[in-house]
């Protein structure tokens, strides 16, 4: 489908604003400026709901990162509150940078998204053993505030953060560990016909189980491991009914075209108490 | 152990602050004043390092919330930094109230801790739809910031803070879920003797597996469930080595003491690539 065309209407991709976040180098990054609209939105919740109520065409929000872990909100939001699919999967290699606005002799308190934060604890209490690590929503968020000109603050964040809001960079590549990636999704309202795709797919679902009977978490797994289908990762929520009871996310190789792939997730919806699909999608390296 | 006379010195419980936390609601329930002293700590990391290092005899730190799901640096630390155990479970009803300084006609602005704003985020649209949600460190540090009189903010936290601090309630339990509990744990640095304990107990453990071989959770589950082990909750975390690398933390009904869950706890250590255990743990319910 050409993005363009969408409903007749220009396409509009929302994503996690202000400018300068991740979420926008990613953007920039999938769509060409000149064939869509950007909007961007202070929360990843709004940006979710922007796609579900047709503000936007398709949303980009981050959903897992290799040290942090899922982005709880993402997840909550695609389980209880929204009908949406994933049409695309961006994995994001994250590189933090320490910016202030002048002096960095002095810093006092380092602020940034908690996620982003949490990614450079040890090289923080390196750099600055005594400065306070204080969270703000966004990295840009935190890129702004140190502009302002506000004293002693430095702010973790993107290097285009740090040139749109001209900023120094005191230190480069300060995530804790060299692996750091961030796995984007690209939402939209209807799922993506990837029977002539030649990328790899994945497949995704959300279930519940009859948590009351022990070993339901294993007979569901063994759907997927007798017919061979790898899971590449599984993630617990709670289900939101109580302590003690969860949903479980399930990320598989394949697409739903794929025999084996289908059969499986057909025998877990029969087992679940609750099932929700959220469809095919290829996987785009950048 | 008499905790008045840990290791000859006075006892000292540490947890995350400033005063009018839940945390400190949980200690101050936990533990007689006049027989240990307290030490609160500005982030939950620091915390639980304070343990680790003998500063505190115990620290007390959330690790779940029914709504938001795990505190990650918690399972993170207790995973990749520290040797320590847990010695207790406390599940705690969590009640968020809408704080004010005097003004509740013009919010435009509430703080409170990211997991506070998340656990009360329909109602606050509903009260306030036009209102910015900001992240701060901690509950109390919103109360403080609003108690300080800076205009048209609002605070998300606990009664106790609110009298703490002066503040007024505008709105009482304002969490979406009324089923809203933290679980909190206490951590030392060595195991409890569940053997003479008469409440029920837990065990918890977490491993990595060969996550190359497609069915390996599965299997580590049937270790589980063919001695009919009840697992009251998986949860999985990065590994730290790269995308898709996880690690497994599993909670279990029972103590190590009990031949079903130490042959399961064994089996299950034989089969990982690594492994620990945080001992098992009476579950007290205040």
């Amino acid at each position: 489908m050409e993005l363009s065309s969408w409903f007749g209407k220009e396409a509009i991709i929302g994503y996690l604003g202000p400018h300068g976040t991740y979420s926008e180098e990613v953007a920039f990054r999938l769509y060409n400026k000149e064939q869509v609209s950007f909007k961007t939105y202070s929360s990843i919740d709004v940006a979710i709901k922007a796609v579900e109520s047709g503000e936007v065409s398709q949303g980009i929000v981050p959903v897992e990162n290799s040290l942090e872990g899922s982005v709880n909100v993402t997840l909550d939001i695609l389980a209880h509150e929204v009908n949406l699919y994933i049409r695309k999967e961006v994995i994001w290699p994250v590189r933090h940078n320490l910016l202030v606005k002048e002096h960095w002799d002095d810093v006092k308190i380092i602020v940034s998204h908690p996620q982003a934060l949490a990614q450079c604890r040890h090289n923080l209490r390196r750099l600055y053993p005594d400065a306070e690590l204080r969270a703000m929503n966004s990295t840009a968020d935190a890129a702004t505030l140190v502009a302002s000109g506000i004293e002693n603050y430095a702010a973790v964040g993107s290097q285009s953060a740090g040139a749109l809001y001209n900023l120094q960079t005191i230190a480069g590549d300060i995530q804790d560990s060299s692996t750091n990636c961030t796995r984007f999704i690209v939402l939209g309202d209807s799922p993506i016909d990837t029977h002539s795709l030649s990328d790899p797919c994945k497949t995704s679902v959300v279930c519940k189980m009859n948590g009351e009977r022990p070993g339901s978490l294993c007979e569901i797994l063994q759907e997927f491991s007798t017919r061979n289908v790898n899971l590449t990762r599984i993630e617990s929520r709670p289900a939101r009914t109580g302590m003690g009871n969860y949903i479980f996310f399930f990320d598989m190789d394949g697409s739903i075209e794929n025999n084996s792939v289908r059969s499986a997730v057909e025998a877990v919806k029969e087992k679940s108490l609750w099932f929700k699909s959220f469809g095919s999608y290829p996987i785009c390296t950048l």
